[in-house]
Protein backbone atom coordinates (compact mmCIF):
# COMPACT_ATOMS: atom_id res chain seq x y z
CA UNK A 1 0.00 0.00 0.00
CA UNK A 2 1.06 3.62 -0.66
CA UNK A 3 0.03 6.95 0.12
CA UNK A 4 -2.25 8.32 -2.93
CA UNK A 5 -1.66 11.67 -4.90
CA UNK A 6 -5.34 12.76 -3.28
CA UNK A 7 -4.14 12.42 0.07
CA UNK A 8 -0.89 13.56 -0.54
CA UNK A 9 -2.19 16.75 -1.51
CA UNK A 10 -4.16 17.17 1.47
CA UNK A 11 -1.47 16.70 3.85
CA UNK A 12 0.48 19.30 2.21
CA UNK A 13 -2.76 21.73 1.70
CA UNK A 14 -2.93 21.40 5.62
CA UNK A 15 0.61 21.18 6.63
CA UNK A 16 0.94 24.70 4.95
CA UNK A 17 -2.53 26.08 6.10
CA UNK A 18 -1.03 25.49 9.66
CA UNK A 19 1.81 27.31 9.27
CA UNK A 20 0.58 30.21 8.24
CA UNK A 21 -2.39 30.21 10.57
CA UNK A 22 0.99 29.83 13.13
CA UNK A 23 2.83 32.63 11.97
CA UNK A 24 5.62 30.25 10.80
CA UNK A 25 8.54 30.90 8.50
CA UNK A 26 7.51 30.01 4.67
CA UNK A 27 7.57 26.36 4.70
CA UNK A 28 8.17 23.40 2.29
CA UNK A 29 6.22 19.93 2.54
CA UNK A 30 7.09 16.73 0.94
CA UNK A 31 4.85 13.41 1.16
CA UNK A 32 7.07 10.41 -0.11
CA UNK A 33 5.74 6.89 -0.80
CA UNK A 34 7.42 4.35 1.40
CA UNK A 35 10.26 3.53 -1.36
CA UNK A 36 11.23 6.77 -0.86
CA UNK A 37 9.52 8.85 -4.06
CA UNK A 38 8.00 12.15 -4.24
CA UNK A 39 4.70 11.72 -4.41
CA UNK A 40 3.86 15.54 -3.89
CA UNK A 41 5.84 18.71 -2.91
CA UNK A 42 4.83 22.43 -2.09
CA UNK A 43 7.67 25.43 -1.26
CA UNK A 44 5.80 28.47 0.05
CA UNK A 45 6.74 31.79 -1.53
CA UNK A 46 10.06 33.18 -0.06
CA UNK A 47 11.64 30.04 0.80
CA UNK A 48 15.71 29.20 0.23
CA UNK A 49 16.23 27.39 -2.82
CA UNK A 50 17.25 24.26 -1.42
CA UNK A 51 14.20 23.41 0.73
CA UNK A 52 12.69 21.45 -1.38
CA UNK A 53 15.72 18.97 -1.08
CA UNK A 54 15.46 19.42 2.84
CA UNK A 55 11.95 18.74 3.24
CA UNK A 56 12.55 15.46 0.96
CA UNK A 57 15.46 14.17 2.95
CA UNK A 58 13.69 14.43 6.21
CA UNK A 59 11.07 12.12 4.97
CA UNK A 60 13.38 10.34 2.91
CA UNK A 61 15.43 9.64 5.52
CA UNK A 62 13.27 8.23 7.82
CA UNK A 63 12.21 6.00 5.77
CA UNK A 64 15.53 4.67 4.30
CA UNK A 65 16.16 3.35 7.68
CA UNK A 66 12.91 2.38 9.42
CA UNK A 67 13.81 5.25 12.46
CA UNK A 68 11.72 8.71 13.33
CA UNK A 69 14.33 11.65 13.22
CA UNK A 70 14.53 11.72 17.13
CA UNK A 71 15.85 7.85 16.66
CA UNK A 72 18.31 8.51 14.22
CA UNK A 73 19.30 11.68 16.28
CA UNK A 74 20.14 9.13 19.33
CA UNK A 75 21.94 6.87 17.36
CA UNK A 76 24.08 10.06 15.86
CA UNK A 77 24.70 10.75 18.92
CA UNK A 78 26.28 7.33 19.93
CA UNK A 79 27.72 6.97 16.90
CA UNK A 80 28.70 9.92 15.06
CA UNK A 81 30.45 7.54 12.17
CA UNK A 82 26.99 5.43 11.93
CA UNK A 83 25.69 8.63 11.05
CA UNK A 84 27.99 9.86 8.47
CA UNK A 85 27.87 6.26 6.86
CA UNK A 86 24.60 6.45 6.74
CA UNK A 87 24.26 9.96 4.98
CA UNK A 88 27.09 9.01 2.41
CA UNK A 89 24.91 6.18 1.25
CA UNK A 90 21.91 8.45 1.21
CA UNK A 91 23.75 10.37 -0.49
CA UNK A 92 22.85 13.24 1.93
CA UNK A 93 19.02 12.39 2.23
CA UNK A 94 18.74 12.44 5.94
CA UNK A 95 18.24 14.63 8.80
CA UNK A 96 18.18 13.70 12.33
CA UNK A 97 16.25 16.86 13.40
CA UNK A 98 12.75 16.94 14.18
CA UNK A 99 10.13 17.33 10.75
CA UNK A 100 10.03 13.86 8.70
CA UNK A 101 6.79 11.98 9.66
CA UNK A 102 6.02 8.34 9.47
CA UNK A 103 1.93 7.78 7.66
CA UNK A 104 0.29 5.44 8.30
CA UNK A 105 -3.45 4.50 8.06
CA UNK A 106 -5.73 3.37 10.90
CA UNK A 107 -5.05 -0.40 10.70
CA UNK A 108 -1.20 0.60 11.37
CA UNK A 109 0.36 0.36 7.63
CA UNK A 110 2.83 2.10 6.75
CA UNK A 111 1.83 4.54 3.42
CA UNK A 112 5.10 7.14 3.31
CA UNK A 113 6.23 9.93 5.25
CA UNK A 114 6.10 13.66 5.47
CA UNK A 115 8.83 15.93 5.31
CA UNK A 116 8.85 19.63 6.81
CA UNK A 117 11.31 22.20 6.66
CA UNK A 118 11.61 26.07 7.20
CA UNK A 119 10.78 26.85 10.85
CA UNK A 120 11.63 25.79 13.74
CA UNK A 121 12.10 22.05 13.63
CA UNK A 122 9.49 21.10 16.56
CA UNK A 123 7.16 23.43 14.61
CA UNK A 124 7.90 21.85 10.82
CA UNK A 125 7.05 18.56 12.82
CA UNK A 126 3.96 20.14 14.26
CA UNK A 127 2.64 21.23 10.72
CA UNK A 128 3.33 17.80 9.04
CA UNK A 129 1.47 16.25 11.83
CA UNK A 130 -1.56 18.52 11.61
CA UNK A 131 -1.49 18.06 7.41
CA UNK A 132 -1.48 13.98 8.41
CA UNK A 133 -4.44 14.29 10.87
CA UNK A 134 -6.29 16.80 8.39
CA UNK A 135 -6.00 13.19 5.86
CA UNK A 136 -8.30 11.61 8.56
CA UNK A 137 -4.16 9.14 8.79
CA UNK A 138 -1.74 8.30 11.57
CA UNK A 139 1.45 10.42 12.34
CA UNK A 140 4.05 8.58 13.82
CA UNK A 141 6.80 11.28 15.22
CA UNK A 142 8.77 9.16 17.59
CA UNK A 143 7.58 11.53 20.47
CA UNK A 144 5.53 9.15 21.29
CA UNK A 145 7.71 7.07 22.38
CA UNK B 1 9.97 37.68 -10.80
CA UNK B 2 9.66 34.56 -9.94
CA UNK B 3 6.58 31.98 -10.24
CA UNK B 4 4.00 31.88 -7.13
CA UNK B 5 3.16 28.80 -5.32
CA UNK B 6 -0.66 29.73 -6.31
CA UNK B 7 -0.01 29.73 -10.15
CA UNK B 8 2.44 26.86 -9.57
CA UNK B 9 -0.38 24.71 -7.98
CA UNK B 10 -3.33 25.61 -10.80
CA UNK B 11 -0.53 24.19 -13.35
CA UNK B 12 -0.03 21.19 -11.62
CA UNK B 13 -3.99 20.42 -10.89
CA UNK B 14 -4.71 21.76 -14.47
CA UNK B 15 -1.85 19.58 -16.42
CA UNK B 16 -3.25 16.59 -14.70
CA UNK B 17 -7.01 17.15 -15.14
CA UNK B 18 -5.61 17.47 -18.86
CA UNK B 19 -3.77 14.22 -18.90
CA UNK B 20 -6.89 12.49 -17.15
CA UNK B 21 -9.36 13.85 -19.67
CA UNK B 22 -7.41 12.51 -22.72
CA UNK B 23 -6.60 9.22 -21.22
CA UNK B 24 -3.04 9.81 -20.71
CA UNK B 25 -1.08 7.46 -18.98
CA UNK B 26 -0.38 8.80 -14.93
CA UNK B 27 1.56 12.05 -15.25
CA UNK B 28 3.78 14.03 -13.20
CA UNK B 29 3.92 17.78 -13.28
CA UNK B 30 7.09 19.77 -11.92
CA UNK B 31 6.65 23.57 -11.69
CA UNK B 32 10.04 25.33 -10.92
CA UNK B 33 11.17 29.26 -10.80
CA UNK B 34 14.07 30.41 -12.97
CA UNK B 35 16.66 29.47 -11.20
CA UNK B 36 15.43 25.83 -11.14
CA UNK B 37 14.13 24.94 -7.68
CA UNK B 38 11.12 23.07 -7.72
CA UNK B 39 7.93 25.37 -6.30
CA UNK B 40 5.07 22.27 -6.79
CA UNK B 41 5.14 18.61 -7.77
CA UNK B 42 2.33 15.87 -7.86
CA UNK B 43 3.02 12.64 -9.43
CA UNK B 44 -0.36 10.34 -10.41
CA UNK B 45 -0.87 7.04 -8.75
CA UNK B 46 0.81 4.33 -10.68
CA UNK B 47 3.58 6.07 -12.03
CA UNK B 48 7.07 4.82 -11.91
CA UNK B 49 9.20 6.11 -9.04
CA UNK B 50 11.75 8.20 -11.03
CA UNK B 51 9.21 10.30 -12.37
CA UNK B 52 9.18 13.43 -10.50
CA UNK B 53 13.44 13.57 -11.12
CA UNK B 54 12.32 13.02 -15.07
CA UNK B 55 9.59 15.75 -15.01
CA UNK B 56 11.86 18.10 -12.80
CA UNK B 57 15.09 17.16 -15.28
CA UNK B 58 12.65 18.40 -18.19
CA UNK B 59 12.19 21.88 -16.74
CA UNK B 60 15.52 22.38 -15.25
CA UNK B 61 17.21 21.84 -18.41
CA UNK B 62 15.85 24.02 -19.91
CA UNK B 63 16.19 27.08 -17.55
CA UNK B 64 19.63 25.79 -17.41
CA UNK B 65 20.26 26.60 -20.53
CA UNK B 66 17.51 28.81 -22.02
CA UNK B 67 16.75 26.58 -24.58
CA UNK B 68 13.73 24.75 -25.40
CA UNK B 69 13.78 21.16 -25.70
CA UNK B 70 13.59 20.89 -29.52
CA UNK B 71 16.51 23.15 -29.36
CA UNK B 72 18.53 21.25 -27.21
CA UNK B 73 17.42 17.55 -29.25
CA UNK B 74 18.76 19.82 -32.21
CA UNK B 75 22.21 20.61 -30.43
CA UNK B 76 22.24 17.55 -29.71
CA UNK B 77 22.19 16.02 -33.10
CA UNK B 78 24.90 18.30 -34.27
CA UNK B 79 27.12 17.44 -31.56
CA UNK B 80 26.30 14.51 -29.33
CA UNK B 81 29.87 15.24 -26.83
CA UNK B 82 28.25 18.99 -26.28
CA UNK B 83 25.03 16.97 -25.10
CA UNK B 84 26.72 14.78 -23.03
CA UNK B 85 29.55 18.06 -21.39
CA UNK B 86 26.06 19.34 -20.60
CA UNK B 87 24.27 16.99 -19.00
CA UNK B 88 27.37 16.15 -16.82
CA UNK B 89 27.35 19.87 -15.60
CA UNK B 90 23.62 19.50 -14.90
CA UNK B 91 24.07 16.74 -12.87
CA UNK B 92 22.02 14.82 -15.13
CA UNK B 93 19.12 17.61 -14.82
CA UNK B 94 18.82 17.98 -19.10
CA UNK B 95 16.49 16.13 -21.28
CA UNK B 96 16.06 16.31 -24.76
CA UNK B 97 12.53 15.98 -25.77
CA UNK B 98 9.32 18.06 -25.14
CA UNK B 99 7.52 18.44 -21.98
CA UNK B 100 9.75 21.15 -20.41
CA UNK B 101 8.00 24.40 -21.51
CA UNK B 102 8.81 28.10 -20.15
CA UNK B 103 6.58 29.92 -17.93
CA UNK B 104 6.26 34.06 -18.90
CA UNK B 105 3.78 36.40 -17.89
CA UNK B 106 1.61 38.28 -20.36
CA UNK B 107 4.90 41.24 -20.43
CA UNK B 108 7.26 38.08 -21.32
CA UNK B 109 8.78 38.04 -18.26
CA UNK B 110 10.47 34.49 -17.71
CA UNK B 111 8.45 32.66 -14.40
CA UNK B 112 9.53 29.81 -14.31
CA UNK B 113 9.26 26.21 -16.48
CA UNK B 114 6.96 23.42 -16.03
CA UNK B 115 7.85 19.40 -16.89
CA UNK B 116 5.45 16.74 -17.56
CA UNK B 117 6.31 13.13 -17.91
CA UNK B 118 4.08 9.98 -18.01
CA UNK B 119 2.79 9.55 -21.80
CA UNK B 120 4.40 10.26 -25.12
CA UNK B 121 6.39 13.24 -24.94
CA UNK B 122 4.16 15.21 -27.10
CA UNK B 123 1.06 14.65 -24.92
CA UNK B 124 3.00 15.07 -21.64
CA UNK B 125 4.08 18.71 -23.61
CA UNK B 126 0.40 19.40 -24.09
CA UNK B 127 -0.47 18.88 -20.75
CA UNK B 128 1.85 21.35 -19.56
CA UNK B 129 0.66 24.00 -21.81
CA UNK B 130 -2.80 22.89 -20.33
CA UNK B 131 -1.93 23.69 -17.74
CA UNK B 132 0.12 27.27 -17.83
CA UNK B 133 -2.77 28.33 -19.70
CA UNK B 134 -5.34 27.41 -17.01
CA UNK B 135 -2.81 30.04 -14.73
CA UNK B 136 -3.36 32.67 -17.22
CA UNK B 137 0.49 32.54 -18.16
CA UNK B 138 2.03 31.94 -21.72
CA UNK B 139 3.64 28.86 -22.45
CA UNK B 140 6.58 28.80 -24.37
CA UNK B 141 7.69 25.10 -26.03
CA UNK B 142 9.69 25.72 -29.16
CA UNK B 143 7.17 24.80 -31.45
CA UNK B 144 6.11 28.24 -32.24
CA UNK B 145 9.20 28.67 -34.17
CA UNK C 1 13.61 40.17 -9.88
CA UNK C 2 16.90 39.43 -9.99
CA UNK C 3 20.49 41.22 -9.51
CA UNK C 4 21.28 42.47 -13.02
CA UNK C 5 25.09 42.31 -14.29
CA UNK C 6 25.61 46.04 -14.03
CA UNK C 7 24.54 46.34 -10.36
CA UNK C 8 26.95 42.84 -10.01
CA UNK C 9 29.82 44.50 -11.67
CA UNK C 10 29.21 47.56 -9.35
CA UNK C 11 29.66 45.41 -6.14
CA UNK C 12 32.37 43.11 -6.78
CA UNK C 13 34.68 46.26 -8.17
CA UNK C 14 33.28 48.63 -5.06
CA UNK C 15 34.36 45.26 -2.63
CA UNK C 16 37.56 44.62 -4.02
CA UNK C 17 38.25 48.49 -4.17
CA UNK C 18 37.21 48.50 -0.30
CA UNK C 19 39.83 45.66 0.83
CA UNK C 20 42.87 47.36 -0.94
CA UNK C 21 42.12 50.40 0.66
CA UNK C 22 41.78 48.78 3.82
CA UNK C 23 45.08 46.89 3.17
CA UNK C 24 43.27 43.16 3.26
CA UNK C 25 44.83 39.71 1.69
CA UNK C 26 43.41 39.80 -1.91
CA UNK C 27 40.20 39.21 -1.89
CA UNK C 28 37.29 37.22 -4.17
CA UNK C 29 33.78 38.47 -4.67
CA UNK C 30 31.06 36.28 -5.69
CA UNK C 31 27.57 38.38 -6.80
CA UNK C 32 24.91 35.62 -7.17
CA UNK C 33 20.83 35.48 -8.04
CA UNK C 34 18.42 34.17 -6.33
CA UNK C 35 18.64 31.09 -7.50
CA UNK C 36 21.93 30.40 -6.92
CA UNK C 37 23.49 31.34 -10.33
CA UNK C 38 26.52 33.50 -10.50
CA UNK C 39 26.35 37.40 -12.10
CA UNK C 40 29.99 38.03 -11.46
CA UNK C 41 33.05 37.11 -9.89
CA UNK C 42 36.49 38.89 -9.73
CA UNK C 43 39.33 37.00 -7.49
CA UNK C 44 42.60 39.41 -6.74
CA UNK C 45 46.04 38.47 -7.62
CA UNK C 46 47.54 36.30 -5.36
CA UNK C 47 44.38 34.56 -4.36
CA UNK C 48 44.31 30.74 -3.77
CA UNK C 49 42.82 28.60 -6.08
CA UNK C 50 39.84 27.54 -4.05
CA UNK C 51 38.80 31.08 -3.28
CA UNK C 52 36.26 31.35 -6.15
CA UNK C 53 34.24 28.26 -4.47
CA UNK C 54 34.61 29.70 -1.12
CA UNK C 55 33.30 32.97 -2.32
CA UNK C 56 30.82 31.10 -4.35
CA UNK C 57 29.76 29.29 -1.29
CA UNK C 58 29.72 31.82 0.92
CA UNK C 59 26.84 33.19 -0.91
CA UNK C 60 25.20 30.17 -2.02
CA UNK C 61 24.22 28.70 1.07
CA UNK C 62 22.38 31.93 2.37
CA UNK C 63 20.60 31.48 -0.53
CA UNK C 64 19.73 28.10 -0.04
CA UNK C 65 18.38 28.17 2.95
CA UNK C 66 17.27 31.71 3.49
CA UNK C 67 19.62 31.95 6.56
CA UNK C 68 22.66 34.17 6.91
CA UNK C 69 25.83 32.51 7.99
CA UNK C 70 25.14 33.02 11.65
CA UNK C 71 21.93 32.08 12.24
CA UNK C 72 23.31 28.65 9.63
CA UNK C 73 26.47 28.91 12.74
CA UNK C 74 23.92 29.08 15.41
CA UNK C 75 22.04 25.63 13.98
CA UNK C 76 25.49 23.84 13.34
CA UNK C 77 26.19 25.04 16.35
CA UNK C 78 22.72 22.77 18.21
CA UNK C 79 23.16 19.96 15.24
CA UNK C 80 26.54 19.50 13.95
CA UNK C 81 24.40 16.64 11.80
CA UNK C 82 22.07 18.88 10.72
CA UNK C 83 25.50 20.77 9.26
CA UNK C 84 26.06 17.83 7.73
CA UNK C 85 23.20 16.96 5.84
CA UNK C 86 22.70 20.37 4.56
CA UNK C 87 26.29 20.35 3.34
CA UNK C 88 25.86 17.19 1.54
CA UNK C 89 22.64 17.93 -0.07
CA UNK C 90 23.97 21.60 -1.09
CA UNK C 91 27.27 19.53 -2.85
CA UNK C 92 29.28 21.51 -0.01
CA UNK C 93 28.13 24.99 -1.10
CA UNK C 94 26.89 26.42 2.52
CA UNK C 95 29.85 28.11 5.17
CA UNK C 96 28.89 28.84 8.63
CA UNK C 97 31.07 31.89 8.83
CA UNK C 98 30.88 35.54 7.90
CA UNK C 99 31.00 36.90 4.28
CA UNK C 100 27.99 35.64 2.49
CA UNK C 101 25.63 38.92 2.72
CA UNK C 102 21.99 38.53 0.94
CA UNK C 103 21.05 41.70 -1.59
CA UNK C 104 17.78 43.28 -1.22
CA UNK C 105 16.11 46.73 -3.22
CA UNK C 106 14.90 49.59 -1.41
CA UNK C 107 11.32 47.96 -1.53
CA UNK C 108 13.19 44.90 0.85
CA UNK C 109 13.16 42.51 -2.25
CA UNK C 110 15.60 40.01 -2.71
CA UNK C 111 18.15 40.26 -5.62
CA UNK C 112 20.99 38.18 -4.85
CA UNK C 113 23.43 37.44 -2.53
CA UNK C 114 27.02 38.42 -2.53
CA UNK C 115 29.98 36.30 -0.98
CA UNK C 116 33.21 37.37 0.00
CA UNK C 117 36.06 35.44 1.01
CA UNK C 118 40.26 36.14 1.76
CA UNK C 119 40.77 37.73 4.46
CA UNK C 120 38.77 37.73 8.04
CA UNK C 121 35.68 36.68 8.14
CA UNK C 122 34.52 39.99 9.43
CA UNK C 123 36.83 41.76 7.47
CA UNK C 124 35.30 39.83 4.33
CA UNK C 125 31.73 40.33 5.45
CA UNK C 126 33.14 44.29 5.47
CA UNK C 127 33.83 44.23 1.80
CA UNK C 128 30.74 42.93 0.95
CA UNK C 129 28.42 45.15 2.36
CA UNK C 130 30.56 48.56 0.69
CA UNK C 131 30.09 46.57 -2.12
CA UNK C 132 26.45 46.57 -1.53
CA UNK C 133 26.04 49.83 -0.69
CA UNK C 134 27.75 51.06 -3.14
CA UNK C 135 25.37 49.84 -5.54
CA UNK C 136 22.40 51.72 -4.02
CA UNK C 137 21.08 48.61 -2.33
CA UNK C 138 20.84 46.66 0.69
CA UNK C 139 22.86 44.37 2.49
CA UNK C 140 21.72 42.06 5.00
CA UNK C 141 24.58 39.90 7.31
CA UNK C 142 22.24 38.87 10.17
CA UNK C 143 24.84 41.27 12.50
CA UNK C 144 21.46 43.41 12.03
CA UNK C 145 19.52 40.76 14.26
CA UNK D 1 52.76 33.35 -15.10
CA UNK D 2 49.07 34.05 -15.29
CA UNK D 3 46.51 36.37 -16.48
CA UNK D 4 46.14 39.22 -13.92
CA UNK D 5 42.63 40.46 -12.91
CA UNK D 6 43.15 43.58 -14.78
CA UNK D 7 43.63 41.76 -17.99
CA UNK D 8 40.86 39.33 -16.84
CA UNK D 9 38.50 42.14 -16.80
CA UNK D 10 39.39 44.05 -20.01
CA UNK D 11 38.56 40.39 -21.16
CA UNK D 12 35.28 39.71 -20.16
CA UNK D 13 34.16 43.65 -20.71
CA UNK D 14 35.36 43.44 -24.15
CA UNK D 15 34.37 39.89 -25.02
CA UNK D 16 30.87 41.20 -24.14
CA UNK D 17 30.75 44.49 -25.47
CA UNK D 18 31.20 42.25 -28.87
CA UNK D 19 28.54 40.27 -28.30
CA UNK D 20 25.92 43.00 -27.85
CA UNK D 21 27.23 44.79 -30.54
CA UNK D 22 26.55 41.97 -32.81
CA UNK D 23 23.26 41.43 -31.88
CA UNK D 24 24.45 38.04 -29.99
CA UNK D 25 22.25 36.18 -27.55
CA UNK D 26 22.95 37.33 -23.89
CA UNK D 27 26.71 35.90 -23.36
CA UNK D 28 28.73 34.49 -20.21
CA UNK D 29 32.55 35.14 -20.17
CA UNK D 30 35.00 33.02 -17.74
CA UNK D 31 38.76 33.75 -17.71
CA UNK D 32 40.53 31.25 -16.31
CA UNK D 33 44.36 30.73 -15.06
CA UNK D 34 46.59 28.40 -15.72
CA UNK D 35 45.74 25.94 -12.73
CA UNK D 36 41.68 25.92 -14.54
CA UNK D 37 40.78 28.54 -11.47
CA UNK D 38 38.72 31.75 -12.25
CA UNK D 39 39.86 35.22 -12.12
CA UNK D 40 36.94 36.63 -13.72
CA UNK D 41 33.43 36.03 -14.63
CA UNK D 42 30.29 37.96 -15.68
CA UNK D 43 26.86 36.73 -17.20
CA UNK D 44 24.55 38.82 -19.47
CA UNK D 45 21.25 39.20 -18.01
CA UNK D 46 18.44 36.75 -19.74
CA UNK D 47 20.94 33.84 -19.96
CA UNK D 48 20.08 30.17 -18.48
CA UNK D 49 22.30 29.32 -14.97
CA UNK D 50 23.91 26.99 -16.26
CA UNK D 51 25.98 29.42 -18.49
CA UNK D 52 28.73 30.24 -15.94
CA UNK D 53 29.53 26.61 -15.72
CA UNK D 54 29.78 25.83 -19.36
CA UNK D 55 31.69 29.19 -19.87
CA UNK D 56 34.16 27.76 -16.91
CA UNK D 57 33.94 24.02 -18.75
CA UNK D 58 34.75 25.61 -22.25
CA UNK D 59 38.15 27.10 -20.81
CA UNK D 60 38.86 24.36 -18.33
CA UNK D 61 38.63 21.64 -20.67
CA UNK D 62 41.41 23.39 -23.06
CA UNK D 63 43.53 23.36 -20.38
CA UNK D 64 43.31 20.59 -18.55
CA UNK D 65 44.22 18.80 -22.10
CA UNK D 66 46.60 21.28 -23.26
CA UNK D 67 44.52 21.08 -26.73
CA UNK D 68 42.10 23.34 -28.20
CA UNK D 69 38.06 22.62 -28.45
CA UNK D 70 38.74 21.65 -32.36
CA UNK D 71 41.63 18.93 -31.31
CA UNK D 72 39.47 18.15 -28.38
CA UNK D 73 36.28 17.01 -31.15
CA UNK D 74 38.91 15.33 -33.61
CA UNK D 75 39.89 13.30 -30.90
CA UNK D 76 36.05 12.58 -29.89
CA UNK D 77 35.49 11.90 -33.79
CA UNK D 78 38.01 9.52 -33.39
CA UNK D 79 37.46 7.81 -29.86
CA UNK D 80 34.40 8.70 -28.43
CA UNK D 81 35.55 6.29 -25.59
CA UNK D 82 38.62 8.32 -24.97
CA UNK D 83 35.92 11.56 -24.86
CA UNK D 84 33.78 9.74 -22.10
CA UNK D 85 36.75 8.79 -20.27
CA UNK D 86 37.80 12.29 -19.77
CA UNK D 87 34.66 14.27 -19.27
CA UNK D 88 34.48 12.24 -16.69
CA UNK D 89 37.94 12.71 -15.02
CA UNK D 90 37.33 16.35 -15.46
CA UNK D 91 33.65 16.52 -13.82
CA UNK D 92 32.26 17.02 -17.04
CA UNK D 93 34.42 20.32 -16.90
CA UNK D 94 34.83 19.92 -20.88
CA UNK D 95 33.87 20.98 -23.81
CA UNK D 96 34.49 20.15 -27.50
CA UNK D 97 32.74 22.85 -29.33
CA UNK D 98 34.42 26.31 -29.99
CA UNK D 99 34.23 28.57 -27.20
CA UNK D 100 37.43 27.66 -25.34
CA UNK D 101 40.59 30.00 -26.44
CA UNK D 102 44.06 29.74 -25.51
CA UNK D 103 45.34 32.91 -23.97
CA UNK D 104 49.50 33.74 -24.72
CA UNK D 105 51.41 36.94 -24.40
CA UNK D 106 53.54 38.25 -27.16
CA UNK D 107 56.09 35.65 -26.33
CA UNK D 108 53.98 32.71 -26.21
CA UNK D 109 53.79 32.34 -22.47
CA UNK D 110 50.17 30.58 -21.59
CA UNK D 111 49.10 32.91 -19.34
CA UNK D 112 45.28 31.21 -19.02
CA UNK D 113 41.98 30.97 -20.89
CA UNK D 114 39.17 32.12 -21.73
CA UNK D 115 35.73 30.49 -21.83
CA UNK D 116 32.27 31.97 -23.81
CA UNK D 117 29.00 30.29 -24.48
CA UNK D 118 25.68 31.52 -25.02
CA UNK D 119 24.94 31.86 -28.87
CA UNK D 120 26.17 30.10 -32.23
CA UNK D 121 29.69 28.44 -30.57
CA UNK D 122 31.36 29.95 -33.74
CA UNK D 123 30.15 33.23 -32.17
CA UNK D 124 31.05 32.87 -28.93
CA UNK D 125 34.69 31.94 -29.85
CA UNK D 126 34.62 35.26 -32.22
CA UNK D 127 33.68 37.38 -28.52
CA UNK D 128 36.59 35.29 -26.60
CA UNK D 129 39.04 36.59 -29.53
CA UNK D 130 37.85 39.79 -29.35
CA UNK D 131 38.15 40.26 -25.72
CA UNK D 132 41.72 38.39 -25.70
CA UNK D 133 43.03 40.91 -28.78
CA UNK D 134 41.26 44.04 -26.48
CA UNK D 135 43.78 43.63 -23.60
CA UNK D 136 46.94 43.49 -25.89
CA UNK D 137 46.92 39.48 -25.65
CA UNK D 138 47.47 36.60 -28.07
CA UNK D 139 44.32 34.18 -28.43
CA UNK D 140 44.70 30.48 -29.68
CA UNK D 141 41.62 28.78 -30.99
CA UNK D 142 43.07 25.99 -33.10
CA UNK D 143 41.12 27.31 -36.09
CA UNK D 144 44.70 28.86 -37.16
CA UNK D 145 46.08 25.32 -37.55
Amino acid sequence: MTISLDQARTIVDAALAHGTAQGFNPLTVAVLDPGGAVVALARQDGSGFLRPDLATAKASGVLALGMTNRAIAARAADSPEFFTSVANLAGGKILSVPGGVFVRDAEGTLLGAVGVTGDLSLNDEAAAVAGIEAAGLVAVTGAEQ
